[in-house]
This record gives C-alpha cells, structure tokens and sequence, in this order.
C-alpha cells in the first residue's frame, strides 16, 4: 500500500510541449506496485526556465524533457551525464540537492533494442530526421555498431552535421536516399496531434526493409509501424522505446529497479492511458 | 473513482519552512471522495522567488503559503483578494492562468468561529503574536465585533502597530496585561518541533478565561487548549481553523463545494496524518 501524499513524498514530472500521459502513469503504476511514496505528473509550459526554477526550488527529484525543450534545457543544468554530453540532447533529469545533472536515456533505450534485434552491422539505415531524438537514436546506432547510414533530413545543417559526427551520410529528401534494410523514423510524422496519419517512409520501402523503427510512440500503432507488419518487417516501436527509457528514468530517480513482471504491467497500464 | 494523474490533473500545493501534512491529506481526500481530477503536494523550500516562478510556469492551481512567507509572498503576486489586502499576509494564492492573487483564508475562518462561539462583543481578550496569523486574527476579531483587546507582543513595531491599527491596546509582556475573558494564541507556543510542551498562557488567567483560541493546529491538543478543557474553559482549536480555512482553499481552487459530511470525513482523514 502507497502512503498518502505528503511533505515526504518524492515527486517526479515532465515537460513537455504536448505532453502525453505515458510517463505518468508508467512511473505512477510502479510507485504503488512498490510501496513507494512517490507522485508523478506531466506538465506543459512556455517558461522553460521559470519550470527549471521551481523543479529546484521545490526539491522536484526528477524530470523528464520532451520536444521541444531536449537541447535548450541544457544550458538550465549544473551537468551533463556522459549519455547527453556527446549527443548534446538532454530526456532526463536528475535533481541531487539542487544540483541539476542531465542524461539521455533514449540513446540507452535505442542501442539496447537495436543490439536484440540481432541485425547485421553492414545494414545500410534511413534515418529520418536530425532533432534531439535524432541525436540519440544516430549514436545509439552507431555504438551497437551500424556503420552504413545516411540522415535524411532537409535542416541542411542539423542533418550535415549529425552526419559527420558519426560518420555517416546525409541526403534533403528520401527521393535522393540509398537503398536501405533499416529504416528509422525520429520525425513526429505519424504521432498524435502533428502528422497522424502520414507514413514515415514509402510502402515500398517498408516493404523492401528487414527493420523498421518509429520513435514516435502515441499511437501505439503509428502508419509506419502498421506497414511494417503489414509487410512482415520486424520492428522496434516507440512504445518499446518509451517503456525501456522510462525504466532508466525511474532506476536513476528511485534508485530502485522493478521485475519484470511490474515493469510489463506498468507498460500495459501506460499504454492504456 | 479519480482518474490516474496526468497531464489534465490540476495540482495544489503548500509552502511553508515546516510542511505539516494536513492538506495534503485534507485536499487529496475530499479529490478522492469528489472524483476531482486533482492532486495536492506540500513542499518546502528555501527559495521562494523560484517556488513561484515554478507555480506560474508550471500553471499549479493553488498554493497554500505558511510560515515565513505569509507576507514575503506578497511582492511576487499580481493582484490581492480584499481577505489580504487589508491584512497584508497571503495564506492562499489562486493561478488564473499565469495571473496569481493572494487571499486569506484564516482571516474568514477564525472570523466564522469567533461569531459561532456566541461570545459577546465586549468581552476583554488578549491576542497573543503579531506575526503573519496574527495579523489575520487582529482582523477576524475586529470585524466579529470584539472591541476590548490587547495584542501581547515583545516585537514591540510589529504590536504597536497591529494594536493601532485596530484600536486594540499593545502590551510587551503578558505580566503587564489586563484581565480577559478570551485568550488567543497566535505564536508557535505549543507547536510540535518548536516550543512543544510550553503554555501560551499562565495556568491562571486559562482558570479564569471563558473561550480559549489556539492557532497551533499540531499537535491537536497543545498544552493551552489541553489547559482549557480541564478547567472547562470553551475551545476554538487550530484544527477548527485549519479545517475552515482549507475548505475555503478548496473551493477557491476547483469551483466546488463539497457537503458537510465530505468536509468531515476529510478533516478525521487529514488530522490523523
């Protein structure tokens, strides 16, 4: 049984532009599974250093940073996590005292689920898009060791550049792309309230991939992800992607680590909301 | 049923240097029983500037403000109530949409309580404090009708001044005050993790009174009211004055009333935390 809230109680939030309620009742459902005395709530703003204010002020243990707020938060911190610092894209942080560090627990989400799918490192990936999850999901492929990729994104500057980071290529426009057997969406093509309904890539080339992967995870079953099984193309969805860097989150906020069993119950009950 | 926190869930707070949990219990018990999508927090802090640059940008509905900042958060408001403006300390802020208003709502309830009580207008009392509550209570006894009152203070500025202002009589200490029929506490005197244990006033005059005041609402049953029930003295306890005036807050912050029977259920909840 969860104690009733209080001056004792841990509270963790998010911000967001268009906050959903995922985080919430992930990290809400695993307070009460584990007895611990724990509040979690997402929030919206257009001040993101009055937020930062008070998540300081208030003792606010930690906070999870969503679009558009993943880089700008990062001049708000006192430091940066190794998982943030070379992607320079911040989903995560963690308040010790006041002292504000900053991580990224996408990149640890998406190199993982990469790793399990077993694909070759030789595969040559798509990746859409060249924002803050962009910057995650570019490194993450890179350390679970795909080396032929090529960003496709028309920020000439934003794509260049995560491009030479990693060494990989860049292309405007997916007319001008390679072939390719992965094909990885970090747009918000296909979520919720933006693009619902477009697909991320031509059927074609879905049908034609051996891996799909959509960061983007309301819904559930993104145009992308849909095409996909449709064809028979094995994927990593945003949820998959959603539930394991909450997980992250919680351990590094909790210090406390869930089974299983409570982390599949979690995600069943947050996928729900 | 209330529905799982989330990014619609309106959320309440407290500040205060002591957070008790009284309305975290009160507020979030009576969420509970009205299927109000709420939630209620309290915290402390040592920045106050930054709690409320967090309360705007993070839009939480209301923030309950006790001791020390009943008057330091007056500067950093928009706009006060009339229940403050003439007392000059805040115990409640209203967020309209990033536009804060401080009312006061110990100023209704101890006004409430000092009527129903059924003592009569010239019965001499001794106000005891002339910090943030007293000023309140100064206020609540002037307009409940009482004309014979003497304000005990050592902070001779601060008595002087609330005494002027009301047309009470100033006192430095309680050996230089007249005979009262009506005694009030508005110090920490009997206050749990402050002066526990001590007696605002003398067995003696207690003996002597015939309604006894407490603003100290934790413990329950201070040294003063404990004094009054065994000389069979009537009580006005700080738990009366807590219960009224975070109903007042409530109402306040979600626009709803609960029934007497919700309040009651609510205030056994919350005084057993």
């Amino acid at each position: 049984m969860k104690p009733a809230i209080g001056r004792d109680t841990m509270m963790c939030m998010s911000l967001s532009a268009r906050p959903g309620n995922f985080g919430s009742r992930f990290h809400n459902h695993l307070y009460d599974a584990m007895g611990i005395d724990g509040v979690y709530k997402s929030f919206s703003t257009t001040d993101l250093a009055g937020a930062m204010a008070g998540i300081r002020a208030l003792g606010i243990r930690g906070c999870a940073v969503s679009m558009p707020f993943k880089e700008a938060a990062i001049t708000l911190l006192d430091d940066l996590d190794a998982s943030a610092r070379a992607i320079d894209s911040v989903n995560t942080i963690v308040n010790d005292g006041g002292h504000l560090t900053g991580y990224n627990t996408d990149y640890g989400a998406v190199r993982t689920l990469v790793t399990r799918s077993g694909i070759t490192a030789d595969t040559p990936f798509l990746l859409r898009g060249s924002g803050g999850m962009g910057k995650a999901v570019a490194a993450a492929l890179r350390d679970a060791g795909q080396t032929q990729g090529t960003i496709v994104a028309r920020n000439a500057d934003a794509g260049r550049r995560l491009a030479e980071q990693y060494g990989f290529g860049w292309v405007a426009e997916l007319d001008d792309a390679p072939a390719a057997g992965m094909l990885v969406n970090v747009t918000p093509i296909g979520m919720r309230g933006g693009n619902e309904g477009a697909l991320a890539f031509p059927d074609a080339m879905i049908a034609q991939a051996v891996l799909v992967c959509d960061a983007v995870a309301v819904p559930v079953e993104t145009p992308l992800l849909a095409a996909a099984a449709r064809h028979g193309v094995a994927r990593i969805t945003g949820e998959q992607i959603a539930v394991l860097q909450a997980l992250e989150q919680f351990v590094l906020y909790t210090g406390q680590t869930p089974n299983d069993a409570q982390v599949a119950a979690a995600a069943v009950f947050a996928a729900a909301g």
